[in-house]
């Protein structure tokens, strides 16, 4: 293990933190909040101070393989989480640093799941509130990578790590600049969010801490009432951007180069706004039908927009939807496993990892009945590789042996069975909200810290697809020889 | 596909369930049922006449591959679950045929789930219902098997896609002589159990009976109070009884064989047993915390009764375990869904195949550390052949399947989400009852017809471990040639 790498890797991460936490700064002394102001300028010089000691010596190996880029991709989000909790506790916004860590790593992981009973609080801690969404998003390794001058081919198990999807593809050959290409992508669309959201009638400010919130796939309001509050406009729009942010973003990257045949090759593109409408149309029925509302035009809307925040694992409400149908609620929560696509800014079990499970049992089932058919599992018109579809299945094994012993941990706080499963559905997913005491209207200030921390282990574990935060936790990995 | 030789099998099949009725014929005419007697008469005579018809011309080509395998032996199951369903329509137990047939395949696939709020009724009748749990725990093929002559190799295909588990191995070199072995073991369990019941104060009738619903790792009970109605030392003898017939038999082959270290080398067995007193443990200490009972031990006996029912995937209850706290109740839906060992009477996922899971898992967490580490899963102290790992995930991947579909299509009676989720889970894995209105205390005659056909499908696919039941319904697998 290479211990003097991952300390000038988590120095570099804590300096980056520093300067990320400006923006805050800049908004507390807007809105003249200076004892805000105050606070985050000792959290910044800190940051700085300790980080740029920390990277003072540069390593002479610089030498990352698969262990350490996972290692410090585990720690990266540990250390950020840590250090983005203090503006919480030292503004007063919690006075418990368990919930003020646990309100951060939701947003890093752009889970969206509360702890506050009132999300409303002061514009520079708010701000910082939904901007961790937007840095969780797109993650934190690919914004160094794309910032900073980084030499060595190591730079592509950082990537790795960190980016979401069974398969981590570079767009152009240098992971520099792939970095760079997905920051400038994931830019863009927050511009455009931001001037459509302002253009319908929010202020600047709600506008962009709100598009912070979508473009992530994050969920946290910056007002009680939630979504539900905004026209039916700014709805659409919110509608619109969740669903853009929810798919691979080497769609975007085709589509700029001209290259639409490329674009709608990706399969699991595809299946993800197929599901997204069949799922919204079942949803709207069965509302409709219901008696949710009278108007059929504004049930599609809003089971449209339910869908879209669950599938994009945003989890942003207009309705109460724990207050629908059954079928509605379980379609809601078996949309919210599955997620998003790969490489895109959203959680859950993805769509493509969904896609090879699915074709590799057809597979299995072909070659039972006819054994001499070739088991290959295709994708996007190739084929999808050994390792792949094993290291998929073996994916699938750790995301359900997570899910049970994390249900069962939570379960000491003897909630009922609703919000006991869906508490752990909608963090491991980085969803949000999920049913009951956890359902849209509610929130996660009645767990115990037993059960945050563990809610917390999922969010992590969800948004860095498992591996990281196991790797970390096997004490093999930690021998400085193999 | 070889039609004719499906054909002769199933005539095979319906034979067979003519001579299995006439033991409740015996029961009724011991009783004085006449009524019954008559029906129970016709129905078999129907089933001999109409068999003999089927079997009287022998096909010339008697081969039968993999593909004929899984579709003779899905269509057995629903042959003689249709047959088996007329006993309690013509004896008027309940004048709805699909309920019936809901009641038939819950017998026969071991599951134990009702749909009667009232479960005593005619000698004959519920003798013909507990022994169809006995019929199905080891199985309609391997029974014809054992008992048919038979001639060419490929029994083998019928046994492998009847018997439970992810290897199924030969425990003689003949498959004829292992199905032997296997209703021999089977029916030495019987016999020692029914005498001890009857010892412990049960009539000879109850004890062949509740004795049928253990072995067969049933639950079905004859009376309304359950097993909560008999003495401790009874419901001891049932604890040990279920956990035995969770057991992979091949162990009992070893032992009979004076074998002990081959017996005790099993890995499952191992975790199977270790699982059980854990999860007892934990349970015991849950509801006694809870006050659920006063005493210390009657805690331990009852967590271990409820935790052996549910691991064995019996579903017998001594106590309302509903009414447990919520940390008791996950446990015990999670057991639910890994159930008893490959090659025992018990349903589930199988304690082999989580195993495989685990260990696939962690070898992938290896490989990303240490990328020369050699991938292999190890069994029992061999290798696991790739293939079956393979196979292993796939079905990993369809039961997860199953389990979303099922849920999405049961939800449509808008019951609540415990109902919903656990009605699936408790038919699935073969086990009876769930929580909420399909607890221990509950019965599913509450659900749509709907919901009864796809939890009838959940039943059969669980209890065949799925793959023969979607090798029917894939319409390739009907084409007279490949």
């Amino acid at each position: 293990m290479n211990y003097k790498m991952i300390r000038f890797l988590l120095s570099r991460v804590l300096q980056i933190t520093g300067i990320l936490m400006l923006l805050p700064l800049i908004v507390a002394l807007i809105y003249k909040e200076f004892f805000c102001a105050k606070m985050f300028l000792v959290i910044i010089a800190g940051s700085l101070i300790f980080g740029s000691i920390g990277a003072y010596f540069k390593p002479k190996n610089v030498a990352i393989y698969a262990r350490e880029g996972f290692v410090a991709t585990a720690l990266t989000w540990i250390l950020i989480s840590a250090v983005g909790a203090l503006p919480f506790v030292l503004t007063g916004v919690t006075d418990d640093y368990i919930d003020a860590l646990f309100e951060t790593i939701s947003g890093l992981t752009t889970t969206g799941s509360t702890i506050l009973s009132s999300v409303e609080m002061y514009y520079s801690v708010q701000f910082w509130r939904t901007f961790t969404h937007w840095i969780g998003g797109m993650g934190v390794l690919v914004f160094i990578l794309a910032i900073m001058p980084m030499s060595g081919g190591y730079s592509m198990h950082l990537m790795r790590a960190e980016s979401p999807g069974p398969v981590v593809g570079k767009i152009v050959p240098k992971v520099k600049d792939t970095a760079k290409i997905l920051y400038l992508i994931y830019f863009g669309i927050t511009v455009l969010e931001t001037l459509a959201l302002w253009a319908s009638g929010l202020s600047l400010y709600e506008a962009m801490t709100i598009t912070f919130s979508t473009v992530g796939t994050g969920g946290f309001a910056v007002t009680n009432s939630g979504i539900g509050g905004y026209s039916t406009l700014s709805q659409a729009i919110i509608i619109l951007f969740m669903a853009l942010c929810g798919v691979n973003f080497t769609v975007y990257y085709f589509l700029i180069h001209l290259k639409p045949k490329e674009a709608f090759a990706i399969d699991e593109v595809k299946y993800y706004f197929g599901t997204m409408f069949a799922a919204a149309a079942l949803i709207a029925f069965n509302i409709y039908r219901a008696g949710v509302l009278d108007s059929a035009g504004m049930c599609f809307h809003h089971a449209l927009f339910a869908v879209t925040s669950i599938m994009t694992t945003t989890g942003f409400g207009t309705l109460d939807f724990d207050q629908w149908p059954t079928f509605s609620r379980i379609l809601l929560m078996a949309l919210a496993c599955i997620g998003a696509c790969a490489g895109s800014t959203g959680g859950g079990f993805k769509f493509s990892r969904a896609l090879i499970v699915i074709r590799n049992a057809r597979n299995e089932l072909n070659f039972l009945v006819h054994p001499k058919a070739v088991k290959r599992v295709y994708m996007d018109g190739h084929t999808v590789e050994g390792t792949t579809v094993k290291s998929v299945s073996a994916y699938l094994g750790l995301y359900v042996i997570t899910f049970l012993v994390s249900t069962l941990l939570v379960s000491f706080d003897n909630f009922d069975f609703q919000t006991t499963v869906t508490s752990v559905i909608a963090t491991l997913n980085n969803i949000g909200p999920g049913l009951g005491k956890v359902g849209p209207m509610g929130n996660y200030s009645e767990f115990s810290y037993l059960s945050k921390i563990v809610l917390m282990f999922d969010m992590l574990a969800g948004r860095l697809e498992l591996l990281p935060i196991f790797i970390v936790l096997k004490p093999k990995t930690w021998k400085r020889k193999l």
